[in-house]
């Protein structure tokens, strides 16, 4: 098998099969293939795609580049769930303690990575002594009692996907529907549930900001897990504004603490307890929506939910007592700073990666690999799409420690947030299932 | 400026402007920019192709990677011709002796490459005592006194090509008509004549094996030329056989000076005329192909121009007694095969690479750079295409040395030579003139 051959077949619009797939994997995470071979196939695959059996061989291939973990030693099923990313995009920290409540097993392995805050992990880590670096037999243990545990992604998990994605990331061959999905799928299926929830969002604070394409990543993620043998579901969801209110790590767990003690409701947890659904349903827990949801709300009004968050926080070296008292024992910005209207009119749209970057711009996001997150800092939103506001009514609370990048955020938030004198047309807030 | 962007905008069919270009190539060839960078623009420029003038920018930034040839010292308007290449294709041999006994300046710099035969330098080096190794200053004195002068390639011409060249070949993107053009056209900018005939074959010996394909490159490269500033003119030629009758390196130059003596019709020799017509016109020695012919006719007939072919080879060191006694003076091979037809009927077809292939593996050109030439082998055809053949008539005579590869050799050749009982369509010899 040679390279070249495989570059041209591709080139000229040709199948690759698995065998040839699985060349270029090995070969270039073993060091045999140039990056440069690599890279030109790259190209051809962005001009050609991928259809669906080479997509999923191309995802197989490439978790088997490096470590699998083995979650056979936790009982019954587990259930993992993945969000393509967005602005106070928490439910993980909704969910997963709804789930563990209803009897699901949520083994999570998340990374870090660059965005406008942290992701799952360092929302975590904001909690005093949380600490995500736990042993494998560890973490196992966690998932067995209390249901549900969070850590880091091992170093050796896809290693073909951190090589390709750094590729791509300097050959402008990111935008392609079947490297996107191969990447997240991945470490989906590295990381060892028997099933999978994704949460694909849709609008201008997602990297799909139009729906066709939200859904068609969806459609090819689905096919890819159902076809290594994983029951997967995508849910298509809204992303045109931040889903809950806090942007930031500490913000955001104080947020999720609130919505599972009943106090708040929202699209958080709507979007929330949709995806936990789906995982009960994947796990054999539930018969359908109706029957999930009503085991969730349970579980919410119970307060096993909140009891499972405080057993993960404590089995992870974090201080419980969060759970009483968030404002207390979380860290907290030197100065709130409320940022105002200026228009009378209806909130119409939000440039939501602006109000991200804001948050980003605060010290609430990294956008390099060695930027150091401020847990305490972010936005804290007082307004929604179609609410109607006068000038001098408060739009959001800036969360500040380091003021320098303070006016720039503020600036790229006020311009990010549309008022008009008309009402705007309601998004729905899940657009679709994707089975 | 950042190269991510420029792949890009490639990438999503832009149109690169010359700094984009002079950005990329200069950036390769200083090594700033990596090779995967440039292999994932090829594969981009693969796909969405460049304009006549980005393709004329790109060669232009190729042709300033390096030295450039000053032949400013050479009196008149210097000539240079090319050929994409052919089997039995040596009209250089044939018309820059002619077209200096006419008052051309041909001052030819030739790389040395891969091939069925050697190229012209090899082909040259045949001759006892020849050196193509002429220091820069006598390069130019042979030309202003004999007329011609054919030396190999300076080191440093056009080393953006060789990158990009190497590159190209290891990642799917050698068959891009303005890559092809832009390696070609580069160096002769490079080498500093003023007016560049080309010679683009088509058939079943020539890289582009379709005419429409040949036709489009000799169109490229004719915009390339005169958007440069020099004058420039493609003839798209057949190479559905040999051209001449002698597939090898001293073989060639024995069928040269045959022609030289005028004791040798044929097809070669009229495509090396119109070549030289066209060269004598570009250069302002003739009016029209009438005058041009007219003016090679005569120094062929009064021997000015072997007597230019002498000078050549004494002033390069070369023994000047080939010209009398090429069968004495020239490497022979030990033995001499005849390969006989075994069909009745008419020659009706030639797979001419194969053709070259046979003659390779009698050890006349090279398969790697590392390849020793065997000056003395080669195939001297007997027939062409439309001849009317018997059984045991001879199709070509097998100039010999080794006799590892020759059973290989013979069958190849008598595979690609077809027999059939009805007499071909025949081509024309030259399809095009490109202005």
């Amino acid at each position: 098998m040679h390279i070249v051959d495989i570059i041209l077949k591709k080139r000229n619009g040709g199948e690759l099969s698995a065998e040839e797939i699985d060349f270029f994997i090995k070969g270039y995470v073993s060091g045999e293939l140039p990056d440069y071979q690599i890279a030109a196939l790259l190209m051809a695959v962005w001009f050609r795609g991928m259809n669906t059996r080479e997509t999923t061989d191309l995802t197989l291939a490439m978790t088997r580049s490096g470590d699998l973990v083995d979650l056979s030693a936790i009982h019954g099923i587990k259930v993992d769930k993945h969000s393509t990313g967005g602005v106070a995009d928490t439910t993980t920290l909704v969910l997963a303690p709804l789930v563990a409540a209803c009897g699901g097993r949520v083994a999570k392995m998340s990374g870090r990575g660059l965005g406008h805050t942290g992701g799952t992990l360092d929302k975590l880590e904001s909690i005093p002594g949380f600490s995500v670096d736990q042993p494998m037999e560890r973490f196992r243990e966690i998932v067995n009692r209390v249901g549900l545990s969070v850590i880091g992604q091992t170093a050796n998990l896809v290693p073909a996907d951190k090589m390709l994605y750094s590729l791509r990331d300097v050959t402008g061959t990111v935008d392609n529907l079947s490297l996107i999905a191969g990447s997240i799928m991945s470490k989906k299926l590295a990381a060892g549930s028997d099933a999978i929830v994704l949460d694909v969002k849709t609008g201008s604070g997602a990297f799909m900001r139009e729906r066709k394409d939200a859904e068609a990543l969806a459609r090819a993620m689905v096919d890819i897990g159902n076809g290594a043998g994983k029951k997967t579901v995508a849910l298509v969801t809204d992303m045109n504004q931040p889903l809950g209110n806090a942007v930031g790590n500490a913000l955001e767990v104080r947020e999720a603490l609130e919505i599972l003690k009943g106090e708040h409701p929202g699209d958080l947890k709507e979007v929330a307890l949709a995806l936990a659904s789906w995982m009960l349903i994947l796990s054999g827990l539930a018969a359908d929506e109706t029957e999930a949801r009503q085991a969730l709300e349970e579980a919410l009004s119970s307060g096993e939910g909140l009891k499972r968050f405080r057993a993960l926080v404590e089995a992870q070296g974090g201080d419980g007592r969060v759970v009483d008292n968030p404002a207390g024992i979380l860290p907290k910005a030197r100065r709130v700073i409320p940022v105002k209207a200026s228009a009378d009119g209806y909130v119409s749209s939000m440039e939501n990666a602006e109000i991200g970057m804001s948050a980003l711009l605060l010290g609430a996001g990294r956008q390099s690999k060695t930027d150091v997150i401020d847990p305490a800092v972010g936005i804290w939103m007082k307004r929604r799409l179609g609410d109607r506001v006068k000038p001098g009514d408060v739009l959001a609370e800036f969360h500040v420690n380091d003021e320098k990048n303070l006016q720039e955020a503020m600036q790229r938030f006020t311009t990010a947030v549309k008022i008009t004198p008309k009402t705007p047309e309601k998004n729905p807030l899940i657009y679709r299932v994707v089975e």
